[in-house]
């Protein structure tokens, strides 16, 4: 449990308050969000990607304190980078909540119906989570993709950015929050948590009674201190240990094309692959010519001793090596005897996340479809298409490595939950 | 975390062990079960149904054995009862199994589909959770519920019973375990653990590489230790303080026979009412009648102020009193000023169970159904009816007061989650 919940220090007390404060009028905000019509979300998001578009001095002066402040946070070039807003990046921002306003409303959908034959009418609809909290790193970006997915699931949010978008995140949010009373919904579905201090984190993740979902988002961390610390549930995260199953009824250019692109074709980022699995029966033929093809584009290799045999320039892969997501130039290698074997190594070392199968064999990709446990099986096709984008979910506010509620990439459907609606005339139970 | 995580002591060491063997075969089962097909898993169902008949003198001397220890145990009179097995009963255990097998299968289900313009097939696929580790609280019954809840939807369960009932379980269980593998399913999906040591239940709370689920039934101590203790997910049902709020535009005699329901029909149940909110309006009239029909029926009311006014015999409630699941004969009540007052007070107080409103007004039900922050919303109907039998769900193995993953009486289909299975035919991400 945290340990601020019952803060002794004044300070901390009024911070508590304070960060009460702002979960109550996210709780209440939330009630009249669950109320909210389709047409009045879709028209506040429109006015919010033009209320961005109309503040881009404001925002790119907001954002120049930001890259001051950036070399006392010690932020890398690449970080700055991320962090710099210019006019086209503002525009990609604005484009974002648009591109959120165009995804169905997944809230009031009745997903199920049934009448009673003592006259009772059930159905199960679709409605808002209540209350998120959102816990994020640097790019000012993620505060205006986060603030629309929770306004078009009929959420209410409460942003936790990184210190070093402070200011950029603040205008952005200002934007939001002059639009949304202009449609009827309330300001405080959308609020930026305005205090450095990071107590405030703890005070937030114990308020179980006024916040539905934490979100961490960012490295693993913060997801782990996130996951330990709250008192709700946490959507998680985790590492993206994504393999690459070549089967003996493979199509080898194929199984080539699609590892060099799932190892390679963005090295840093969770759906690339990690681990490559050969079946026995092909691993002679294909392994020697992959190994120089990924070789060539700067990837170390680690087998196991199979793989070792057909591969001399291999290093030795240990128990760990097969746990690790590398982000990096770095990919495991085992030789498996068979489907069912390679299933065993994914289940056990994998992260539940993107795991592929490469074979012309029907059978072989159903049998690997049904009996790996993971969010995305993807059969002849890469590992890197597992995100919300490209797999046709839109902007996701998180890839879950969980398996219950939600499980890949987490939209606005995500960010709901349901509720059994069951109507009468008066029926009492005998 | 679990502080027998690491143990020291070789006799828990072995203990530690022991459990995780346990574990790892459900999960191993659960990949194999997974695979089990709709027709497999009814036939094996109807055949533990007939193993359990064709062993009702085995079932009985093992109950007489868990009977005769149950004075040690200081069972109350009512415990010993529901402890105790007949042969209806045992025919009653038997046709709870073939109820569960006439479930329409949820496992498999298509839940969405979409061809992207590259070529690539999404399925979004439900899918058993994997294994589910079921801790509960003494009656037989459970123990084969709990087995035909997990088999039907593909899932491994580990069964925790209580120790005045292990020995009705185990002949319970072995009537499951001899009848899986004749259908190829592995005996292994229903395990029973076999030790009264409670350490065993830290060790499998601490095995979320193995374990997906913990479902707790019992007290509420039970669920929060278990809520504290768990890394993996765990389906919580706290308690049950459901309201029933009196509308202005109530009919009051369905009002009056609706409150004496839910609040009288069965009081120790979750599903009881435990407060009632009237509108302003109709308290003068509609409050002392009611107030006299529970009074006669042994029910002690508190009340706020104005209700105290027009019921002058009504002690006091206090803020402790809206927030008690008294499961026995009393009941809250408070006057409220409208619809949006009597929500947000059970907003506030509420458990997120059931609560009804009574009205003959459209637009007040529904603005009280997208309002009010529970599971099942109750229109002109008594509480009671929230239960996986009466809306038509079938047999639960529990009901959620979360919001996340499964809300509301618990079934097959809630043990399960879902995949994308992506099909190419060599996409590489450019």
């Amino acid at each position: 449990m945290a340990k601020n919940s019952l803060p002794t220090d004044p300070a901390d007390g009024a911070l508590l308050a304070h960060c009460r404060g702002i979960a109550e009028r996210a709780r209440q905000a939330a009630v009249e969000l669950a109320d909210a019509q389709t047409n009045t979300k879709i028209a506040c998001l429109a006015a919010i990607a033009a209320e961005i578009r109309a503040h881009v001095p404001a925002i790119l002066k907001a954002n120049a304190v930001d890259l001051a402040a950036a070399p006392g946070f010690g932020l890398t070039d690449a970080a700055v980078d991320r962090l710099r807003l210019d006019q086209a990046r503002i525009e990609g921002i604005a484009a974002g909540v648009e591109a959120v306003a165009r995804l169905a409303d997944p809230v009031g959908e009745v997903i199920e119906r049934r009448a009673l034959p003592n006259g009772l009418e059930v159905q199960k609809v679709r409605v808002p989570l209540g209350v998120v909290f959102f816990i994020y790193e640097s790019r000012p970006n993620v505060t205006a993709d986060a603030a629309a997915v929770a306004v078009a699931s009929g959420n209410a949010i409460i942003l936790r950015g990184g210190k070093e978008a402070a200011a950029s995140s603040r205008a952005i949010v200002d934007c939001v929050r002059v639009v949304l009373p202009q449609h009827g919904l309330p300001a405080d579905a959308v609020q930026l948590v305005d205090t450095a201090d990071r107590t405030a984190v703890g005070h937030f993740l114990a308020m179980d009674d006024l916040i539905d979902l934490a979100i961490p988002r960012g490295g693993e961390s913060l997801i782990r201190r996130v996951a330990s610390e709250a008192r709700m549930p946490v959507l998680k995260h985790f590492s993206g240990n994504c393999h690459v199953y070549v089967d003996r009824a493979a199509d080898l250019e194929m199984a080539r094309d699609i590892t060099v692109n799932a190892k390679c074709q963005r090295m840093g980022v969770c759906n690339a692959a990690e681990s490559l699995l050969v079946h026995a029966d092909v691993a002679a033929e294909f392994l020697p010519k992959v190994a120089r093809e990924l070789t060539a584009r700067g990837v170390e290799l680690v087998g196991d001793v199979a793989a070792q045999q057909l591969v001399p320039e291999m290093g030795e892969a240990s128990d760990d090596d097969f746990r690790t997501e590398y982000l990096g130039p770095k990919m495991s290698v085992a030789v498996v005897d068979s489907l069912d074997a390679a299933v065993a190594h994914i289940n056990r070392y994998g992260s539940r996340h993107t795991d592929a199968i490469i074979t012309s064999d029907h059978s072989a990709s159903e049998r690997f479809a049904t009996r790996v446990d993971t969010a995305v099986v993807m059969v002849n096709a890469s590992t890197r298409f597992n995100d919300g984008g490209e797999l046709g979910i839109g902007a996701e506010i998180g890839i879950s490595t969980d398996k219950l509620h939600a499980r890949g990439p987490c939209g606005t459907r995500e960010l709901t939950t349901y509720k059994y609606i069951v109507s009468g005339s008066g029926q009492v139970r005998g």
